[in-house]
């Protein structure tokens, strides 16, 4: 047995409560290395008395394994502890028959003289609700679509800045502006409820000088070419009576440099009330004195990146938490926004989104929460801070398969597996799922036009647990590179639009809430096709199974599915009744299989 | 190089702040396997343009292994990011000469197509001053002395329970009373001054109808038994008089059954005002009723263990917050304490946690909370609950080598570095480390009454980061297996005490004080003697290194130290000049060296 291999850590996505009454464990060994783990487990002070001495009762259950990635296999399961305390270990054993005792202690010789103390087992010390990983349940059901505002539709040209460019006429450079507001999403909430989704992500909406408006000059004003607050309610309204939640874009990492704050820095430096809003290490923070030259490291001030329109806020200052705590519930309150999406949210601190959490939860209850964070991300999702980050991992190795063909199959499940088992189920199943969006090349210029790849990227999206993002003009056939190419105008002509990819993807929509309850929450088992263009897995719930078969190869595949009797293929409304299904080249299929009560 | 062994946790104690402008980085092999780890780092936003292509600034520097446990290496660097944004990667070389990358995207090839994508790499987003674990400086340099006060000195007779046994006429009984109390404390603060220590933690001193009083009764009363209010004051500012401190103990996880709030449950049942304060599953909660027998667990609602006498309290109901919250400040405010000690810490929810660091702290910065917590305690040990815990895993090591013989030096040195990396060293410098207590048997019953042991055990515990405490009596050779006779009467014939240990006792105090700082924050380097009744290893800071050789043989030990030269025995006020130092059996020696400028 490769002991140096094997982990778990308590308190943790190793071991962590997942609703009330029941607790999921989880243990790591090298891979193929193990060949059972079992669980030890019982509250800790539930001894009986037998022949004048104490033993402890426990249970013993068969641990499965879950999960395999290159390097590793992972072994789960979950149990009900009795009386909301557990005490438990881990007795692993492999091929030659060799145990080990795995506990709090490290690893131990697996007898009685381990078993006899308790401080040699791990512990979870007591289920606290309080303590728990919520999310809003609503978002677990949710198709989403983002839109990065400038770029969706001009509804009403008079608000357009005077620079304005014709819709679509050209590649979006850096400052260009077309014109897209708040009127145009208003005007294209019919066209939204027939795609099919039910939330929609704005990219920041208030007051600034850019087009992305990252570079917030005030947070209370939406920002004029947009429209004005009474617009912003009648959309958030109108979205509402059509089932479609809105969440907005929160950038609290830093303001803009036109803000009043910032220019009173300016201004009055060390005398400026607002000099402690920042994290200023000289005088003066003008921009080209003192070192500060945009994108220079020399910058007096910290700032997001060295960005000189973008000083970094002082999150630490009990000012600066009011003045965002009261901008973050202000637009729940007045206007009955449903989601925070929080910019660079990585880059502030702990303390404060702890207070953020506290302060949006208690003006509503359901309000969703997703950090922009493209790393590992565990510590933000520990239950008081938010409810997913941007699954940018999960992206990157679904494009790499999928759209860029840099990985097999097989790499494929081992990457998301590893992804998977880095966090806990709940925060799996309320993730923010996404291929691509204004920070990242568009999916069909990564699949260099091939829409059938697009296709089966997406159809995978759908596939897994949490909630699947669309970025706007996705399912029209809009491409485009890096920013700013990412950010190209919504094709609104019939004519221009790709309307296969559009039948496609309310297609996918639609099969996605028809099985939501499944997709989101059934248990996911990898199928082992051994062939490097296939990629297969079941979701079970209840009574129901979802196969899934991607043919990511250039021929026709015939694939033997042994648990697979009569089945339908939901995708292509067909029948089967053989044993085997015939996926076509580059194209998926989606088996449904009614389980034996 | 056996991949499946390397770990590494972004945002743990394997990545941490130790300081505003430090990080300190960990990284995990198979023992033996890797031969040298190189960090990369720099900031994440940091590039510089080199023929139309951004390349990024970073630096590398190679790790060092810090640590070898039976199973693994721990490779460990301090570095202090540029602009306080750490983007980093380690690449591990083995034997072979086979590099490989690891970062947030797991093991990868090393070479330029891994680097060239920011995603491959680990990332610290910001160090905040705000989210930082910082403890309170005075703990680093305090010697602890924990009293169970029924049984420390029984200062005024009149205040004794009418069935007061006579001062240590017999070995105690679970329910015995010997009349210990606050006076008998005030007036032995004399004895403990001269003895050394500087800090006391008293077992429970509030309202209570048993001896160890952790069923509180009320918590606004001090234990009449023990005396009142303005006695307990009057032993606070005699305590700071001599420089000691107070710690009390806040029995917070459940309450006494005889307080009122438990007491009106019995009486009124679901109509109680009270009945929230709990978790009640259902009525009658009375003893003897509807599965109410003590120790069984039938029992109809939560309690410490299956105990009738301690209900759990409700911590997440807000009522019992406020009490709570208002009884932690409510003895700093009147009585400036200087410490709470938090009992049965983990089953208690870490949202109030987190509510009782944020209102202790802010009456009073520099309090010192320390949670019971027996296993694991990473998750309580971020910065926003405690500083501490009760060090009983290092307890265990140091019993299992020097008292009990159960392990052999390479085996102690293996199992204390797997303790220490599993914390931050910031959570290391301020721990809470003891030998045993009023829940543990005595060390010199675990060592047999060899005293030998157990001066070699303490003389070991006070050469280790963190602060040492002495468990009242220990040094006058006080003896007693588990509760109840771990906690006898204090000796005070000095006919009866073991004056040799008391003198020993002294001078280890001392030493711990001369050379407190090096003890405290010294770099630890084992020496590898290869001899397993030996321990050995240096303390290093600035410009002095300590050297400690304990001998756990019984023979005396010659001792080839390359690195020692012309050097100090402190311990025994004697000059070496030699390479080697002689240890006589059983015991252990401490040599001082001034370093090269």
């Amino acid at each position: 047995m490769e002991k140096s291999a094997i982990y778990h850590q308590p308190c943790s996505s190793y071991a962590y409560p997942y609703d009330r009454e029941t607790m999921h464990l989880k243990v790591r060994t090298k891979k193929d290395d193990v060949q059972s783990v079992t669980l030890i487990y019982g509250d800790p002070y539930e001894n009986v008395k037998i022949e004048e001495r104490y033993q402890w009762i426990n249970k013993q259950v068969n641990m499965k394994k879950v999960a395999q990635t290159d390097l590793h296999d992972y072994w789960f399961i979950s149990v009900k502890p009795p009386y909301r305390r557990l005490q438990y270990a881990f007795v692993l054993i492999d091929s030659s028959g060799t145990s080990i005792f795995y506990g709090d202690r490290g690893l131990l010789a697996n007898n009685q003289d381990t078993y006899s103390v308790p401080d040699n087992f791990f512990k979870f010390p007591y289920i606290h609700e309080v303590d728990l990983f919520q999310t809003p349940e609503w978002v677990k059901s949710t198709v989403w679509y983002q839109i990065f505002p400038e770029r969706f539709d001009n509804g009403d040209p008079e608000r357009s800045p005077s620079h304005v460019l014709p819709w679509g006429s050209k590649d979006p450079d850096r400052d260009d502006f077309f014109g897209g507001d708040l009127q145009g999403i208003i005007n294209r909430l019919d066209y939204l409820e027939d795609l099919g989704i039910s939330g929609i992500y704005l990219n920041p909406i208030f007051k600034s000088p850019t087009n992305h408006k990252y570079d917030t000059l005030d947070y209370y004003t939406i920002d004029p070419h947009f429209g004005d607050k009474e617009l912003f309610r009648t959309l958030v309204q109108e979205a509402h009576k059509r089932g479609i939640r809105i969440m907005l874009d929160a950038v609290f990492n830093h303001i803009g440099s036109k803000s009043k704050q910032w220019q009173d820095v300016i201004d009055n430096e060390d005398q400026s009330i607002y000099k402690d809003w920042f994290h200023i290490h000289s005088f003066p923070v003008r921009d080209g004195e003192n070192g500060n030259i945009d994108g220079l490291s020399t910058l007096s001030y910290d700032a997001f990146g060295f960005t000189t329109t973008m000083p970094k806020l002082n999150t630490a200052n009990p000012e600066v938490q009011k003045y965002l705590l009261d901008i973050a519930t202000y637009w729940i309150r007045e206007f009955d926004i449903d989601g925070w999406r929080l910019d660079v949210a990585n880059e502030v601190d702990h303390a404060f989104w702890k207070k953020f959490h506290h302060a949006v939860l208690k003006e509503k209850a359901d309000l969703y929460i997703v950090g922009e964070i493209w790393h590992n991300a565990w510590n933000w999702l520990q239950g008081d801070e938010f409810h997913s980050v941007m699954n940018y991992p999960l992206t990157k190795s679904i494009i790499n398969f999928f759209l860029e063909d840099k990985i097999d199959g097989k790499q494929l499940i081992g990457n998301l597996n590893e992804h998977f088992m880095k966090y806990s189920q709940n925060v799996n199943e309320a993730a923010f799922n996404l291929l691509d969006s204004h920070d990242t090349a568009r999916i069909l210029t990564l699949a260099d036009g091939d829409k059938q790849k697009v296709k089966q990227a997406l159809a995978f999206l759908f596939s897994q647990s949490g909630s699947p993002c669309i970025y706007y003009g996705t399912e029209v056939g809009l491409d485009g590179a890096n920013d700013p190419l990412c950010r190209k105008c919504m094709i609104w002509d019939e004519g221009k639009q790709d309307r296969d990819m559009l039948l496609f993807t309310k297609h996918l929509i639609r099969l996605r809430k028809d099985y939501q309850e499944i997709l989101s929450k059934g248990e996911m088992h990898w199928i082992d096709l051994d062939r490097p263009s296939l990629v297969a897995f079941r979701r079970e719930l209840k009574q129901q199974t979802l196969t899934f078969v991607f043919n990511h190869g250039d021929h026709e595949a015939v694939v033997q599915l042994g648990e697979v009797g009569s089945c339908t293929d939901i995708w292509r409304d067909e029948i089967y009744e053989a044993r085997t299904v015939t996926v076509p080249a580059q194209a998926f299929s989606v088996l449904l299989q009614e389980n034996p009560k």
